[in-house]
């Protein structure tokens, strides 16, 4: 049929594993991942293109003006964002696209995408949570403290998204995450020429 | 959490495979059957409360005036539906309730618990339909042209369904209703709760 990927957006507090989740998904072949622009400097390693599109202020704002992009966002003096003629490129030529990126930016794209699919990634609990960030044994009590904070915080946004998966064990979690887009790929306003391929006439 | 289970809703042409289907989700075991209300007389083998719940004319109308019924129809003179308590018991068990039937029935569901998943069933094309017809061997060239014109007509109400699964092959066809229903039960609007469950309130 040649159908279009789905585009989905995975957000979640920090230490719910979208990093890795993400990264998993991508060797699954079927997925491509949303390539960002931003107005800073690229740091030694990284590939213009592979890692981000990078723009000068006036090209990022004149691409903002002319809807070139799914969401922004300003950051540390910098400009962010998702430029929307990639997502596209990549949906056509049928693979799912990933965008990991937080709740502003993900409520952003719904409005101009309504059939991206919002999947909120979350740890069991937040004693669980805890428990990942001590072991991670990066952060000091009191950003671990202020982490578990904002992790309740962002739980208030679970309710604008379609999907809730909770990373119990990644594996799983990244079978959630596919088994959802695979579902969501049979919904009935996804196949609107189904009845015509059922007739043999496409 | 001892979540709900989904009422799902699986209608499809003939000799898309439904029945088959139905019966190999049964085998899964968090799926349960509704069982139809009727005002026909039961048949020799059939067992009241398993095959069917059998009720006079008068009960059957009392039902319906009460609102105990999902949906309803007449056929040949018979009452026949959906009795609304023993759908919810098995769906407050958290057991995926299957209902298969036609899609006016399907749509009158929908109305009274919009939480039902609808999954229409399909043969992959009209050719391989007509083929499966005339396999099967048991009609006649008239008979299978009529079932091929229905199911044209039938295909017409895909669009009110939530999703389409082709029943290519029957065992995918199975997993693909099964993917669909573990898909759903993330949804964020089947899991009112995340939010106290995260903080461990409940």
């Amino acid at each position: 049929m040649g159908k279009n990927g789905i585009l989905a957006i995975i957000s979640g507090p920090s230490g719910s594993g979208k990093g890795t989740a993400v990264e998993k998904l991508l060797q699954k072949g079927n997925y491509a991942l949303s390539i960002s622009a931003t107005t800073r400097s690229p740091r030694e390693y990284e590939v213009p293109g592979v890692h981000y599109f990078f723009y000068s202020k006036e090209q990022f704002e004149e691409m903002k003006k002319n809807g070139l992009l799914l969401e922004c966002a300003e950051f540390c003096g910098n400009y962010y964002g998702t430029p929307k003629a990639y997502v596209e490129e990549q949906l056509q030529s049928g693979k799912n696209v990933i965008l990991e990126i937080e709740v502003q930016g993900a409520l952003q794209v719904k409005k101009i995408y309504p059939s991206a699919v919002l999947i909120f990634l979350i740890p069991p609990n937040l004693e669980e949570l805890g428990r990942r960030l001590v072991q991670r044994g990066t952060e000091d009590k009191e950003t671990i403290n202020k982490r578990m904070h904002r992790a309740i915080e962002e739980m208030e946004f679970v309710d604008d998204y379609d999907y809730v998966v909770i990373n119990d064990s990644i594996d799983t979690a990244v079978e959630d995450i596919d088994m959802i887009l695979r579902a969501e790929s049979m919904k009935c306003s996804r196949n609107k020429d189904i009845k015509k391929v059922f007739k043999g006439e496409i």
